[in-house]
């Protein structure tokens, strides 16, 4: 990834809050039938490493080597900038369009995991953590399903954990911009509705702006 | 990428939809590096290429060859489902949770650019569809500023073509559920404010829904 100085996210808790934000991975491998891609929500474990499931139909677990190296692409909020929101682009006119995001790539070694405790594990985490996001203290919880309904979904999945080898992270939020021209494009943002993006950015405000 | 019947989308339509309203790809590719992505919006021609620009600095034209195949990953809206979102969990509880999302993956053969011409078109489109959205009729365009800073612009940038050989696409939102449950995933997204993804689930209501 082209990562400038002032684009690279060096913050371990800012790459952390973004991957729990937007859990949905783009999993990437290189196998023997080519690049690769599926869309998998992860979640890191205590020890750093990063859990997940597929279908058992997913060929994912056959394509791709035990301890292969795969990249998980993580992904917050974007938007495009236009130089009509930067007031000094009235004064001179040197200034072209660009692109904000916030995206983690992360690498590891991929390792599959077919026994029932660790797929458990893999549901069981994801679960807890998106239930008490979404349903509080009335999370659902596996347990609340039959367990031979539990059992026979857990016979169709794979688990895997991907021991992180490498993590790059970036955050292109206009922090190469003075303190107007960043004001003005947020602004911008929030004039056309696209607040995420908007708090994105000032919560990585420029220095001295 | 896993792809069951149901969740298979194969409506020319929405996937140009897709990539028109989440042009930011993930452009992956095998390197001598190993796996390598940028994040790059994209814009598709008229003649069904997606092209795009990245920095000179970027070393990614530097490790891709030409022709070589890359993967642009698009991403729409995505967000959990919760099983306490579907009445009939209620009833026996044999609900799971679930993630939903529409992803396209655009396999193609890529070229450079470096000829001002391609560049200058490159940028032309990717502004032009842009600004329209943003600045209606106030659009930005490349002649609002300086001859010389553009051409200063232009030298630091590479564009590039990537001609299409696959498209695989996926929208998983739900339609295999039932009505009542379809309905009741709706609404639990727009009450917890989620209504981008409510939205592109109802687009794609199951038949008979």
């Amino acid at each position: 990834m082209y990562l400038p100085e002032h684009f690279n996210e060096v913050d371990p808790e800012a790459v952390a809050s973004l991957i729990a934000a937007a859990p949905l991975a783009a999993l990437v491998a290189e196998t023997r039938e080519g690049l690769i891609a599926n869309h998998i929500p992860l979640i890191t474990t205590k020890d750093g490493a990063l859990v997940g499931h597929v279908a058992l139909a997913n060929d994912m677990h056959r394509l791709i080597d035990d301890g292969q190296e795969v990249l998980a692409i993580f992904r917050g909020v974007d938007g495009y900038i236009t130089p009509n929101s930067y007031p000094s682009k009235a004064e001179h006119h040197r200034a072209v369009p660009t692109w904000n995001y916030q995206v983690a790539h992360v690498y590891g070694a991929i390792h599959f995991q077919h026994d029932e405790r660790s797929k458990r594990a893999a549901l069981g985490l994801l679960t807890h953590a998106q239930e008490r996001r979404v349903s509080g203290d009335k999370a659902w919880r596996m347990s609340d399903a039959p367990a031979d309904y539990i059992a026979d979904m857990l016979a169709k999945i794979v688990a895997f954990r991907i021991v992180v080898t490498r993590t790059i992270a970036k955050s292109k939020l206009s922090q190469n911009r003075d303190a107007r021209d960043f004001d003005g494009a947020v602004a911008a943002l929030r004039e056309r509705g696209e607040s995420a993006l908007a708090d994105a950015m000032e919560a990585r405000r420029p220095k001295g702006a």
